[in-house]
């Protein structure tokens, strides 16, 4: 074993240990990585997208065995506001379930009603009721004059290989804090939020984004995406068209080869939200969604059995009133025949969300001393100069 | 046998014979029946509807023994324009299936672009094919100019009891004097079109219609439906809430009882469709939809395994031109907060419609001389006299 | 004002006093009613399915003025549990939306998994939090050796008239009461368990239950559902076909008749569970949930926009194992052909649960002195005996 | 211009004229090209799954101007059996629609009965008609005492680029002819049958198989695919991760740049259709629907606007009798946990079926002398070749 290239066995979870470098995280376009051939918007973020905000509540404490109730603990929670005021002026949704292994509550109303009228909030699989009533709460406590709609957005992805997920961690002072801190600008990315203990690929994953402007003539709309990666199993994993996983593994010595077999416990979830100021009937809105399927296909994945692949969209530029509401609404609506730009840039958008969320995560190590490490780059950027696509940057 | 009350079994079809009497066949309201609490449009159809146009080409011909490909021909095809010039200027619109042992083309362009842009044309289960041809043709020869969006909707329900259904006998030239003779003003009803040989509770069935008015208040919108109707078994048959298809059996002779057994035959399918002014979404026009089965229901059916009962909704409020369509659509819709209204006017004229084949239905022999009894005015009314509906007229 | 006939007007709900006999409530049946044509189970009632439990805990205490988190409370919560053991032994499933605005989480699942492998649990609308993650401690605490799974099924009606909905006070252990107690038999049904403080046609509505056994002939099959009754304005209130709500309607003096009119606060929403031993598939019995529909319609519901009516069916005759599951699993399913009686129990016997749940409810004063009125049965007997149906008993 | 690398301009369809060697056309695999990491079955065709059979009926007749109804044709019928008395022994099936401006007939029955009970035809979008009458013709000759079931299955794509599409050249005897040699055995690809004018990625597309076996361990299963490809937009096209769309438009000469953006006319539709031997419900099968989705987002596509992009799936294991069937079905099915090796195989089979369309495919040239050309060997071998896949055969 030499010095460059070192293998690590922990707790099941195989990784190159020789890419663990001092070399802070950065973005997978910092690495000279491209995806699609549409120009991002200026943040390359869900909130390129005017009006949407984006927080977390990063949860991280304690080391060693697990106890449940006490940790380790490696979670959070995101909470992704379409409007500031989204309880009051609902927007235009969809959702779209690629593999139903998981959770979004409030999709019958969105299906039904076809709009978004809360914040987007996305967790640890446990902590689905905790923070559903949080979410209720904090409508309560901040919109005591509000007391319709008691029908929160709550999706999830499960952290139980580095998190105490039973412990039930997320409290109701996280929820609040992701919602009071919800800001326009960077998003923060990898171990973060709802993100903190994901895993995609069999690489450290969490939170990513992505965005993509279309041109003038194209309407100049924006499409944004955020997603929580905790997905795919490790010889699935395409950058790019560059079959990265496969090429990796093939580097890893004869004896943890067995480990990095396609396995349930890697297959996990992802949750992908995609906000548009394009203006979107909800129809529209629920065929960018399956579009979102076609960008994390375009990661590798064949979106495995024990997956929840749930995804939601929304247009900001209606707004539908949801207090002394009119009798009709005067909306605006994209020509179907002027979707195309959009459904391109979601696909380009989600899958860069997806190596965004790879990228930026660090290598952690959560309960029992499980770690799972994160994607090396220069490993990375070997696979991909042998594929024709060297990272000069 | 009294002269009052006669039985007669004909080829598995059994009805009361007394019913036929020399008096012309009525709608429901004018035999003294109500449903709901609404007001109907001023034709009580589904063209109350501005701009709605319906066009029926009627087969009879023959008698005797089926010689397939000779006849007799008990069919024909009904046309539902929702614009004159639907081609060019689409609707918005949407489908749902109930049951799914029947056909409707054209639906996933409706389910995805969310509009309705060809016109609905309903004939029978074997004739789909020549139909949807003829509706090409059609817009070939009517519309040369028109190059795009082959994908007609053409619906059926089965005639096969009274009808050469094999032989084919639905023409282009039928579609043609459908389309061409389609026209606002009353609709005719009962054995015409799509409907001619079409069978309903057992009872003589076919095309209905009804329509409801909203009130200043509630926004002054219409609702039409129509609906050719070829299902339930009889004893299912409920007419305003009135068991009339178990007390009309409870006088039949001990010998004909079991032919009026639920059957597979009778159970046949049913197609609704449902027009609006009210400006409603592809969206809100998908939850219209699901309320025709609740008409349906009103009506006694329990939907049966063989029965293709599919709907169609469509608004005429908003145009979506499919020809020089600018980039961005001002639309008006309703506020889901006033829909409460039209929903209610959708169970009622469904409910309505399917009475109204029933009750303009004329008793009809086809081939093999099979006959297919009308609904019997006298009987109908002794029950629901019985049962605090006098028909007072 | 007479004696005999006299009207209460309480906080917007208007209910006919003279009908708060000390006459004990009874099972609709029990009144002289009946429903459909088929036969119920000995309990009629959801238990008639073998292996089927139901558990309520019913929490109903203070009076008075509203003060959040102090009460007056009127909810509670009831658990479904297809089997005893049902998060090890999963069953085929289904869920079918009518309308849109209201929860039932644990969808995305049973429509992908095609199974139910949770007991069902149904409470009010801001307990959904608290039921889920109860529902996750439960699981943990009786059997913590299984880590897999947690997607809870939680579905809510909303009982804020009657209760402090805000309060929260469906806490852990109401679940684990609920859970602990579910028993085969018997079911209590009104004011008990999630349908405490619920609302059915502005009378008191809450839980119902019946059933329909199939002849041998038919397979021998039983058909049971159980509903949460929280829908409908009054004037829509049909029993048996006969329009009771409009006949009372009609009873009411000038004054109050502008408070029976439609209202949002009214229409509430509807939980229908549908189990059953005959041997469907997974998409057999979501054709099962649409039929549930059709029984609501019986009862006089357009289902309006700001109800919930989601529906969910399993049947108990195939067990899909979820732990040490074979590879392939051998399983018997019924014939499509075989399906009509089943889906004519489903319509009876749902249209008879929401009857039982109303005439099972007793007058319920709630907070802010807030009432609503128990269905009379004098006068709901001399509405039926005016429309040909005396109960007779 | 030189003789090496020449372009063509015709009808607005850009291609590289050198492309056009005299070198057979052969299959993707026969080129060095891979795709994925499975091993396909014998004969890498949908006919790897033991009874499917597959016939054509090519239709290419005329050259210069068109004229309706003279042509030049180019156009054909392909049938797909799943099995060879598919009308008497229904498979469990399922449809997925991925983008709806499209046609497949007979998916209300696919997804209610949950079955595939007729041959699947695929022809050009203005012949569904005639092609769905021929179907009946078919059965009504074939099977004469069959008298249920009047749903063929006829999905479509357009080719009026190259056909004479309004001339409704696919008669009756093309799709006898189809029907009746329907064979086991190799499956011709490229421009036959219903592909025999496709487009894909704006080079010549058609009809296109592979297939995948499963290890023992992963239960020995086939998975096959078959589609007809008519979509994509030329600098999309993704072979292997490689971006060989846009890598040969850079090649092109500046003045016909312009003529390779992307066009609607370009998008087409893809029907795809999978078949397996592993036993899975219908529920199981929808999900290998959307699977379809997934390789196809392999070949670069984000499912324009207009495009059809419908797909079906059937397995052979479990057959359900349409005559004289059992009141109950006894029936195996995969266990859930056991599906990521079917899903891993959908999607390579997908995604390789695309590119053997176009590898097999030859140039064309239709009406009005347009000209579609065949994907160049030479280079897609230099392209291929710089990102690190070179072809080595």
């Amino acid at each position: 074993m030499t010095a460059l290239v070192r293998f690590a066995i922990v707790a099941g979870c195989v990784a190159i240990a020789g890419a663990q470098s001092s070399r802070p995280r950065v973005r997978a376009r910092d690495l000279g990585l491209t995806f699609g051939s549409m120009t991002p918007g200026p943040l390359n973020a869900i909130t390129d997208v005017a009006g949407v905000l984006v927080g977390h509540a990063t949860i991280v404490r304690g080391e060693g065995a697990l106890k449940v109730g006490d940790g380790p603990v490696r979670t959070g929670v995101t909470a992704v506001l379409p409007r500031k005021d989204i309880w009051f002026n609902a927007l235009f949704g969809a959702t779209h379930t690629l593999n139903g292994d998981g959770e979004m509550t409030g999709t019958h109303w969105v299906r039904d009603l076809e709009t978004i009228a809360h914040p987007i909030l996305v967790t640890n699989t446990a902590s689905v009721g905790s923070v559903h009533e949080a979410a209720m709460a904090y409508m309560n406590e901040r919109h005591p004059g509000r007391d319709w709609g008691f029908l929160p957005i709550v999706a999830e992805t499960w952290d139980g290989r580095l998190n105490d997920v039973r412990g039930l961690h997320v409290k109701r002072s996280h929820v609040f804090e992701a919602l009071d801190h919800a800001a326009a600008g960077r998003v923060a990315e990898g171990n973060v939020g709802g993100g903190t203990g994901m895993i995609a690929y069999a690489f450290k994953g969490g939170i990513g984004t992505a965005s993509r402007r279309l041109s003038a003539e194209e309407g100049g709309y924006t499409v944004g995406v955020l997603v929580q990666a905790n997905f795919g199993s490790r010889d699935s994993l395409v950058i790019d068209g560059v079959p990265v996983g496969r090429e990796l593994a093939k580097e890893l010595l004869p004896e943890v080869k067995a480990e990095g077999q396609p396995n349930a416990d890697h297959e996990g979830s992802v949750i992908a939200i995609v906000a548009t100021d394009a203006p979107l009937s909800s129809r529209q809105l629920e065929r960018v969604t399956r579009r979102a399927a076609l960008g994390l296909a375009r990661t590798g994945t064949y979106s495995g059995n024990t997956s929840g692949d749930i995804f939601l969209a929304f247009s900001t530029a209606n707004v539908i009133p949801q207090q002394n509401t009119p009798k009709t609404l005067n909306v605006t609506l994209l020509s179907t025949d002027e979707i195309n730009p959009i459904f391109r840039a979601v696909v380009e958008a989600t899958e860069e969300s997806v190596i965004n969320a790879m990228t930026r995560a660090e290598t952690m190590t959560g309960i029992n001393g499980n770690t799972v490490h994160a994607l090396p780059y220069d490993r990375l950027a070997a696979v991909m100069a042998r594929y024709g696509r060297p990272l000069h940057r």
